[in-house]
Formats: C-alpha cells, sequence, structure tokens
C-alpha cells in the first residue's frame, strides 16, 4: 500500500501531462522517490496508465473509476480495466468529478475487490467524516474554493485540516488522511502534516511549475525533514 | 477517413475484451481486414487504446469523449488524449453514454479539431436525422430495444434503417450511415447494406461468440459479396 | 418536527398519485392521522405541494430539492421555493434520485437554512453511517433491491436494518432512522420500530394498494399498538 | 397554440420570481398582454405552476420536464403532472438544464401526447437545426457566452440568428424561432423579428429590471410595431 506520509500529484487533462509529457513526469517523480526514499505517486489519464506503470516503479493511480462490472457500459471507466494497467489505485470522487453517496461506496468495494487503493476526495469537514466510514484507503480534504490558487489550504485555512482529522480520527483510527487545494512547496507539506494528515494531493503546484524537478524536490523536502 | 462499407465493432467494456483479450481481438480484426480487403473499425477501452494501436492496422477508435479541453478536468476523456494514442477516432453518445445535443456537437467540433472522426449513435429516425444536422462522419442508429439482443434490426425492423437512411439523405448526401442492435452475422451485413447504409456497428455479435473469428468472417462475407 | 415514530409516504410519481389524486390521499392521512393521533407524512410532487399543503394539517414534504440557492437555475428545485409552498421537508438522495455526496450535504445546510427537514435516503449500512454524520434530521435505509417488491425488508433482510441502528447509534444518538422497501402493513411497522427504527418510509404499499384507507389504518396499527 | 410573434419570459429560479412574486410578474403580463392584444407567455418553477395558472389567462409554461411516465420516478419532474396544473407547456432544454438529444426527443413526445407545447433551447445554429428536425413547436437560440448579459443577441451577433433562421427553414418552414440572451427592450424585440424569429425568450431583462411594467411595456412595443 501507498507508504505514508505521501505526495499524490494528479496531472488531471492538463495540456502538460498528456501522454509522453505525463511519462516524463511520472520519470522525473521516479527518480526523486528513491534519491530521497520519499513515497510518491501520480495519478494519470486513462490512455497513460499502462505506458506509465511500464516505466516506473512509484505507485501510478487512475484519476477516476466508474461503479460498474465488466458488461454493457460502453465509454465508462471498468476497474478492472483500470487493474488490468497495473495501475495501483485510484482517485475517487475528485472534486471534478463527483459521484453519488452510493457510488462512492460502490467504487470503493469494486476497486477492493481487484486490489486497487482508493483515494476519497471530499470537499468539508463534515463530507470528510462521512467518507472516511466507508471503507477507503485515504480521505483527501480540498477545499473546492482553493483549488487551483496560489494560497496552501494549510495556510488559507489550517482549521479545517485540523478539525477534518480530529472528526475523522474519532470515527476512524485507520484512514489515510491527505489534504490539498493551492499546495506548492514544502512548507505547505510539512504543515500538512503538522497538523496530522499523511501527506497531500496536488496538481497544478507541479504541472504548471517552470520547473517540476525543482517543484517537486521543493514538496519532497517538507516529507522527509 | 474509415472506408465504406464498414464493419464496426464496439467491444464495451465486457470481460471478453480487456486489455490483453481486447487486443487479440483487434488483431484477428486485422488479418481479417486484410485477406477481405475489408474495412473494418475496433472501438476500445480508453486503457487498452495505446497499446492496440501500436500493434494493428485497421482503425481504433475511442469509445466515447467528453466535450472539454485541456485543463481541470480530473478523470474525464480529453479528445486530445484520445489523438495522442494513435486513435483514428470515437464513437460519440453511445445508448450506453447518452450526451446532451450540445455536448455531441461540441465532441464532433473538438474530435474534427484533432482529426478524429467521429461516429454518432442515435436512438430513432428523428434523432438520426437531426445528428445529422451536425458535422459528424458517421451516424449510427441502434433501436435500443434490440441492442443485445438475438434478432438483428435489419430483420426486426427494417423499416427504421430505410426510414432513417432516406430522412438522412435528404439533409445529408455526405454522412455515413451506419446500423445496428442485434446484428450477428453476413446476412444482416448484406441487408444493412441494401437498405442503404454504409456498415454495421455492432458488439456481443463477435465478442460474446463462442469463435470471434468465425464470427468475423461470417459478418464480412456480408461486407465484401 | 416530524413526530416518532411516525410513517412517511411518498407518493413518487404514479398515475394515482398526480394533482388531486394526491390531495385525496393527503386528506386520507390527515383523518387517520387524527384520528389515531399518530404522526404520518406525505411527499408529493412539487406541482402539488402547494394545493395540498393548503389542506391538510400533516407535515407535508417535497419528494426531492436540488442543491442551489436562487439565481439562474432554470428548471431545478429550489429549497426556498419549497419553503414557500409551506412544505416542512423534504427527502434528500432518493434511491431514484441520487446525489453526489457534497451535494446531500448542501442540499441538508440549504434546507436547513430554510428550516425545512430532511430525510436523507441510503441504501446499506456503510452509506447509512456515512450520511448520518452529516446534519439531517433523518436517514431512512431502503436497500434498493427490495423497493417496490412485495417483502418488506423487515422480513427480507432485518439485519440489514438492525446493523444499520446499530452503526448510526455508534456515532449519531439525536438522527432519527427509517426504513424501507416492500413495508405494506401494520406487523412490518411493529417490527422496524422493534428493530430500533423510528419508523418507516414506504410508497407503493399504500399508493398501490386497492383500498388506500384500509392500508393506512393497518399501517399505522403497527404505529400505535 | 402560443400566437405568434410572442414574447417569452422565463422567470428561472430568481429570488424576484418565487411564489407570490412570480404570481405578481404574471399579473402584470396578463394585463400588458390584453392591453396590446400581444402575445406573452410566462415560465416558472414547478412549485408555482398551479397557483398562476389559475389567476392569469396568458400560457404558463413549465420549465423542464423530465421524460418519464408515471410510475418509480421520486422527485423528477412528470409531463402529466405540468399537464395536471393546467400549464399550457414547457421549455425543453434551457441552456442551464441541458438534456441528451435522445431525452429533447422524449420529452418533446410525451409533451406532445399530452398536449403540451415545447420551446426547445438551443446554443449555436447547428443544434438549433439539429432541433428543428424534432416536433417540438419552437426552438430557441441562446448563444451561452450572451445569456444575463447587458448587450441582446440581436445587436452582439444578429448573424446567429440570421444564420439559425435560414438553416432551419431550409428544413423546417412550420416551427417557430426564438432568440434570446440578453434581450432588454423592444428594439431588440423589433429586430429579433426582422431577422426573421417569431419572438424572443428572456429572462433578466424582466425579472431583474427595477421597473418590471416599465420593462414589459418597452418590450411589447417591439413586438406590435
Amino acid at each position: 500500500m501507498l507508504k505514508k506520509p505521501t505526495i499524490v500529484l494528479n496531472v488531471k487533462t492538463y495540456q502538460e501531462a498528456i501522454g509522453k509529457k505525463a511519462l516524463e513526469i511520472a520519470k522525473q517523480m521516479d527518480q526523486i522517490a528513491k534519491q530521497n526514499s520519499a513515497s510518491l505517486a501520480i495519478a494519470v489519464q486513462p490512455t497513460d496508465l499502462r505506458m506509465i506503470v511500464e516505466e516506473v516503479e512509484i505507485p501510478v493511480y487512475a484519476q477516476h473509476v466508474d461503479p460498474i462490472k465488466p458488461g454493457s457500459h460502453t465509454g465508462w471507466i471498468l476497474p478492472e480495466a483500470i487493474k488490468d494497467t497495473g495501475a495501483k489505485g485510484t482517485l475517487v470522487n475528485h472534486s471534478e468529478h463527483r459521484l453519488t453517496l452510493a457510488d462512492i461506496d460502490e467504487c470503493i468495494r469494486k476497486a477492493k475487490a481487484y486490489g486497487l487503493e482508493t483515494i476519497v476526495c471530499t470537499n468539508n469537514v463534515q463530507t470528510s467524516v462521512a467518507a472516511s466510514e466507508l471503507e477507503s484507503d485515504f480521505v483527501a480534504i480540498e477545499p473546492p474554493e482553493l483549488i487551483g490558487g496560489d494560497t496552501s489550504v494549510t495556510t488559507a485555512n489550517p482549521e479545517i485540516v485540523k478539525d477534518a482529522v480530529d472528526a475523522i480520527r474519532r470515527v476512524n483510527s485507520e484512514v489515510g488522511i491527505l489534504c490539498g487545494a493551492g499546495v506548492k512547496n514544502g512548507e505547505d507539506v510539512a504543515k500538512a502534516i503538522e497538523l496530522g494528515t499523511q501527506g497531500v494531493l496536488l496538481a497544478s503546484g507541479v504541472v504548471k511549475a517552470k520547473d517540476k524537478v525543482r517543484a517537486l524536490n521543493q514538496l519532497v523536502r517538507g516529507l522527509i525533514e
């Protein structure tokens, strides 16, 4: 399972992360993970999963699965197909791809059935606690108003992270807790861990950085120091 | 562009068509296409596109794209990412993945912008004519009540195919017309062409067949005789 | 607030419950509620809310609200508009109208802001506990496979009701718990209460009954005895 | 049927148009329609339909229907329930409530089956022509980027209106054509008619006006002069 604490990079469907460009980012993360014995993971588009899994050792995640089993579901994302690529897990219920409560539960069950780990994304303290009652491996709280912004949630709203950690821990001592939105550097990561999380989920902070290797190295310092 | 008349196989998310199994079907189609100088295409899951494109010469299609451009669209299917795999086109608005009218139009535009062909699926005569007013390369009419069934639309309801062809041709002389639902053998294909279409879209007739090569060979006979 | 224990009748969009026919059912419930000093409520279509609220004293609920505030949301169900009709509350996340986790949370908040009570519907033990972490007034567990069937959930699967009650009570001592699916008579209601719930949510058991008054009277006996 | 040319006011879910406030607007329109022998219609929230229908003579429309028949569809908008309120018709596929192509077709069919008129909203020339191949009574083109803005589509982009009219008339000589987005005064209405439409669909231009009666009177001048 994804080793804690961890940094999970979601490359979304950014122009800078299609095909070979996503592979390049994954390779850079792979090298930095090894150099620092750090736990890093990358979530990529479904079209790139198989290619990237073959080339790196860090865990590769899908960005989404649909709550379906094999059958007549043209164009939807099958959990078993994600498993077949060699991916290690999947994001579930990202703020850009919300699912019904019943489907979040079903996606977690289906992922688990195939040995895929799950990171369920949530938007506030209460939905984070609700999600932590399901059997995902991680809950990642990301206040939507801060996503893609310049200020890290750990600076802009540390209370929401602290409150989510406290509320989740009252009902679930096992689930990994991540936070995200605006996370950009090592201080943000260190602060996230200080607030009780097991790491961060981020996207633009690396993918949109002029120097991605530098951005990744800065982030990792917050993880290992 | 996909040569007419044609047989397009949609492998859906069938158990029999995940990963290597989808590749195997694509290779069989590739060989049969060459042997018979026949126009065959396969629509596969996004996770398998890149792998299959590298191994076969027949056109490989996606089963779906979302009407998005590069950016913050975690877990959705980016047209540019489909193009990046080497796919030649995509199904749009399959009966198992309906889109809004505005999004069908947008998917066609975005696909075209990347040089991807489009096959828009429809459910009856009127929606087929409506779809033919957009700029897709093909319209594929599939009466939902016959999809996955044992009787071909060309036998169960030849009128709907004939009427769709007539109605579409009154407003669009260019668009390719396919029909589907229950299509299983060469007679169904021949009948589809006799009714004025440029081929068929099918799924279970091949993917669920005990002997897929035999099923494909039977279908192709309807195309070339 | 809706007095516990209670019977909540969802008339859905049944042919037998449009307009005056829904009003007739509401009036029958109103009379039976008074005769038996029983807590009954009815959830009706948005087009009928105002008319029914004016004619009965039992609480009238909406079947759904959308997580929106006043503005440009053509054709969606505004919580404030539901309040304006005089309705007392709303179902949220019915199995026929699932919402994202974030939207369930938002609907509850918006309903509360207007003084509307909420009954959040769920499909299994884990989603019921998850929902009970939000601030709804009631959680109603309804196993989808039993909805509309002939056997009450209290007979077909009493464990799921018992387990949901136990699991919810570990984290929330306040929220009302209802169960539903296949509920038809007083024994089902009595059994639901015996299993630890505060009542039932039902639909076809009354609306599709030949003699609705008789069906209601039978149900109420399970509540008051 | 709605007399042409016409002005259709969609009050959306605006704060200024809930319950009695929507009724007040409808009454003002009713009076102005009579004074000027003008064709005006209003589209209101489902919770207000019945109340408003009882008090005015102008046609009252729903803002949306779902493509369902009576049955187990909790919380959705039943065409038959809309008919039961006395409404004369419904908007379909508004830009804030898009439907799949198959569902637009089905909504029109179901509405027609109950004698309800339909106004299908579209976003550009091609989707307008596509919609005009279905059997709706009106097609209303509204470029999304101009909706809610200060400049009327008839000024900002008269070509799109002209092109839509021309393209629709090539395939359908019967369907009423409306345009909308930014429409605010009589000149906009007159220009819309000059461009070949049979009227306008508007919202904020009246609902957000300080003096709604004045705004309505101005609009009507463009209709009757």
